[in-house]
């Protein structure tokens, strides 16, 4: 094993520690592979299905990790975050479990189906405008008015240790693995991913995989610098997020790099994933596999990791026999 | 364990040979539960998932029992079936991996992606007109042709103790169920069931689950005379068949029944299972859930077995976000 030594950022020993901390709170999911898929790509896939998490996403691990790392004192205030997607309902959850208060700025035009899950497993929420600034101005409020501590969705210590424990089963199961490969947003995955993997053996790649249309994680490894998201607009709604200072510290010192692919891959691929494995996953979960399939020579015959993000897509809109553009 | 002695009706030794027959090709499903799914019915159900057995449906079973039980005389000459859906695709396969012929009859007007799914696994299809009369003297011609052996999709003894393998990995796997409750279309699935739940413990009730616009099994049982499905017209395409005079003795004599279920409750059960379990069935195989939720007060505090019979859709035509009429 050998340990990064980038100042400030967690090592493969904090994910173990995150894994007794989460391992009873937490699904093992299950790691399945489907031959037909095998064969189209020629090479052999392992699929850690995270998508069977419980709120339906690995988002689980990281908030479950921060709640539980918080002192008796601390969990009595409760905890606080702005996101209207898998992470609010992550903490929402944790929150709930630990027996402590979960609020949740979101904007005020947040799908429905977004607000119900997320008031489902009891957290508060408080509506603001859909700008960064009226989400920050409000989340700022929330903590002053009730003391609880900031979870970010990525830009954090312990969710990334948490979100890292995924890759950490996935080893744990699967030998011999050349790659592995997960998508990328804010990078609280990929960091995760990135320490465990490269902890655990120097020998296997790390990839993050992310929509040619959002970008930003490819462009600012490949001019070493911090660029934002602008405009993201693909179907992946998991990805829309940009780097943080920390993220990218450790996912330009340690990945081997960032593969992009086009709208029209990632539906094929989540296509792929349903039609053969018949299970459910939303397409930021399927961006990974759209990398394999787009890049047949880079990997054939490897033994490949994928991590299964998430499963929660709204049914009544789903992207199969329409046009992209409708979308 | 008691053995049914009804004349010319495999019996529960049968189905343990079958099992030692394919069990070398056929998978072994997980049987899978959902926390979510228990809370909302006050129920604990054990799912059997064989929307993830090869060619994605339980027929698999059956068609590897038919095809393995042949002589090698018979074997060489082929197989031949009429079937355009699971069975034909899984005779197909089951045929394919003993490197022998199989002849699938039809109709001209069967959806492109069954006929592929059917030449993908190496078969030979000859098409009929849509008439019933059309298929079996078509079927006939090329079993004359061919000298291949005809394998009906359920009324055939090595096919119904085939398919009752399902049944028996699902009690080694699970204690002291209550209740088991398949779909029932031709009854081979619930013949094979009933044989051989009733076999292992005459205490748990077995009960099949049919779409009320199909509900030949209902009536047939009720009146205790065989009755044809006519102009059935119902989401779940798999339960389209009537019951042999073979299934119907079975059924009528060994079973606890036949529960139906509306349209809107087949809808209902499928999304519960897709959005709470993250896994792909078809219309047919959420039909035992839609009976369980059409009947909470008969199914509380329940272990009641289901076997998810299938997951092949054509995700070009899901039934979510429009209304039934236009399916």
């Amino acid at each position: 094993m050998t340990r990064n030594n980038i100042i400030g950022v967690p090592t493969i020993t904090d994910i173990e520690e995150a894994y007794e901390r989460i391992n009873g709170q937490v699904k093992r999911t299950p790691v399945l592979s489907s031959e037909s898929i095998n064969r189209i790509l020629g090479a052999q896939i392992f699929f850690k299905c995270e998508n069977f998490q419980k709120v339906g996403a690995f988002k689980f691990r990281g908030a479950s990790n921060a709640v539980l790392s918080l002192s008796e004192q601390e969990a009595s205030k409760g905890v606080a975050t702005h996101s209207s997607g898998n992470h609010a309902a992550a903490l929402a959850l944790a929150a709930a479990l630990r027996g402590i208060p979960a609020h949740v700025v979101m904007p005020n035009n947040s799908p429905l189906i977004k607000r119900r899950a997320v008031e489902g497993y009891g957290a508060r929420i408080t509506y603001c405008n859909p700008t960064q600034q009226d989400r920050e101005e409000t989340l700022a409020k929330v903590q002053m008015r009730t003391g609880s501590a900031f979870v970010h969705p990525y830009d954090n210590t312990r969710v990334i240790c948490g979100q890292g424990t995924a890759a950490m089963e996935l080893l744990q199961e699967v030998n011999n693995l050349n790659t592995v490969i997960v998508p990328i947003g804010g990078g609280g995955l990929m960091s995760g991913t990135t320490i465990y993997v490269k902890g655990a053996s120097s020998a296997i790649k790390v990839f993050g995989a992310e929509p040619r249309n959002a970008d930003d994680a490819f462009r600012s490894l490949r001019d070493n610098t911090l660029h934002p998201s602008v405009n993201p607009a693909t179907i992946a709604d998991g990805l829309l997020t940009s780097l943080s200072p920390l993220t990218f510290k450790i996912v330009a010192g340690l990945s081997n790099g960032i593969l992009t692919v086009s709208e029209n891959d990632i539906v094929d691929a989540m296509r792929m994933i349903w039609e053969r494995m018949k299970i459910i996953v939303e397409p930021s979960a399927a961006v990974p596999l759209a990398a394999v399939m787009a890049n047949p020579d880079k990997f054939k015959d490897q033994r490949i990791g994928i991590i299964l993000t998430g499963g929660n897509v709204d049914l009544d809109k789903l992207p199969f026999g329409k046009s992209l553009a409708t979308l």
